[in-house]
């Protein structure tokens, strides 16, 4: 496998970053994941979109490449890849001096490549069973802390959340989503997920503000308007979840995972999670 | 320059992590800052201690190396230091897989250093003026997002309020430690320091919950204790550290750097804080 490190084309294995690089010594970063399908980046502008502002909040408005797009396709042709994974990083680089950042970036940007199955209409889902999902005790960081809708390298907050379904999995139960509540009890999110929920035909899903507005979420969110179903942005309690008709989850890689149970109770799909599924298989497809 | 990167001495330009290593993908991994007096690593146990109990928070307890010290010792060595900074870092290594960590941790552990002058009664402050500090709106993580007692690689809290300072700064102004509140509006900590005030010759510190327990707090809590100093750990705001007769930070690098102005009000140093300072000199003497 080949990734692509600050201009280069490099096997995997030999893809490295000094320890002095403020990506590994902080966290101090940003990230994107994209599909490819059929050779071609799914909602690239979006992605690079908030890529750079994720940058813009980290204060280095500048370190995405103008030839970013460039170097993830040269990544893709040279493993040979028409449908993948990428993940993208962008960090503050090496700089001299310690916490304080210095106005000058020379970025560390690294593109990663991973095979992924087909994807639209007669694609196959990159998970095989639906989502077991678990509250935990760890609450999102909050938007005063670090801005919510920055995708950074810091990804402690989920590790710690996975960590307690790893800690409460048993030989019959083993749940493979943590959900998140903010501070204020309210639910949030999944550690790599956005949550949506259907209760008496109406989508809902948690508000801005305390969940990353990820890239699927918007779509879907724009499919189901373009459909006219009643959607429902708001705040909503681990009881408003549980007892809903239908769940399911979002990501860029898992698209739609519908939700099996959440905290042991039955959720599962039902005609909104599927047409919306298939409508997003549609949009993909047109790659194809 | 020399480093340690796995149990090897490189030359610090190839001291490297693969892109892979969760260390940088995620910033998934524990550090510790140690100061090194005439040779000897200061406060070794203490920190030994809370790199351990960082890993186990991280669901990694056996992850920091039984030969950790010989690590530090041979790149002292490699570099002919004797006074130094020391920075060490431990973090889950490379897994397969995607965000969830597995069980078996090959971590990576990397020692940098870097020359520092020496310390104690005939010391240099690595510091040349006393802390300008501006508190800043960004929060500290509150600890039921991720626990405050875990020094890890996710920084970008204190870089975002580092950040704040860069925007604040003007020709005149230059404030170089940026104050946190947490998320109720209390003190509670610089970016990389912990804060001390005195009003009315009683010493007072930020309470444990909201702030990194640092080596240095610790110590100097120690040493105001056994000069039987009048010491009070509680919650603070703004106008409390304000109106202070004495401030100063505290952190391994520093030692006790007292404040000059907090928001632009001046503070300064005293006679708790001298005498503080020359018993921690003391206690660094004994290197010598």
């Amino acid at each position: 496998m080949y990734y692509h490190v600050n201009g280069q084309l490099v096997a995997s294995e030999n893809a490295t970053v000094n320890v002095r690089d403020r990506g590994f010594r902080y966290g101090d970063g940003a990230f994107e994941t994209i599909r490819a399908y059929g050779g071609e980046l799914f909602a690239w502008t979006t992605h690079r979109r908030r890529l750079v502002n994720t940058c813009e909040t980290l204060g280095m408005a500048n370190a995405v490449p103008t030839d970013l797009r460039e170097r993830i396709d040269a990544t893709l042709e040279a493993n040979d890849l028409v449908d993948a994974y990428v993940r993208v990083s962008v960090t503050r680089g090496i700089q001299p001096g310690k916490l304080t950042p210095s106005h000058d970036v020379d970025p560390t940007v690294v593109v990663m490549v991973e095979e992924l199955p087909r994807g639209g209409r007669n694609g196959t889902s990159v998970w095989e069973t639906y989502a077991t999902v678990q509250s935990v005790g760890t609450r999102r960081i909050p938007n005063d802390a670090v801005p919510v809708d920055a995708k950074t390298h810091n990804y402690l907050n989920g590790i710690l959340a996975r960590l307690e379904l790893r800690r409460a999995a048993t030989d019959s139960y083993q749940p493979d989503e943590a959900l998140l509540r903010d501070t204020d009890g309210y639910v949030a999110e999944g550690t790599t997920s956005n949550l949506f929920f259907v209760e008496r035909g109406t989508l809902k899903t948690p508000q801005k503000g305390t969940v990353l507005p990820g890239v699927t979420r918007e779509i879907v969110l724009d499919l189901a308007e373009d459909e006219a179903f009643p959607v429902e942005t708001g705040q909503y309690t681990l009881d408003d979840v549980r007892s809903a008709d239908e769940a399911f989850l979002t990501n860029t890689t898992w698209e739609l995972r519908p939700i099996e149970r959440i905290d042991g109770i039955a959720t599962g799909d039902g005609p909104i999670t599927n047409l919306l599924a298939r409508l997003y298989d549609d949009l993909v497809e047109r790659h194809y």
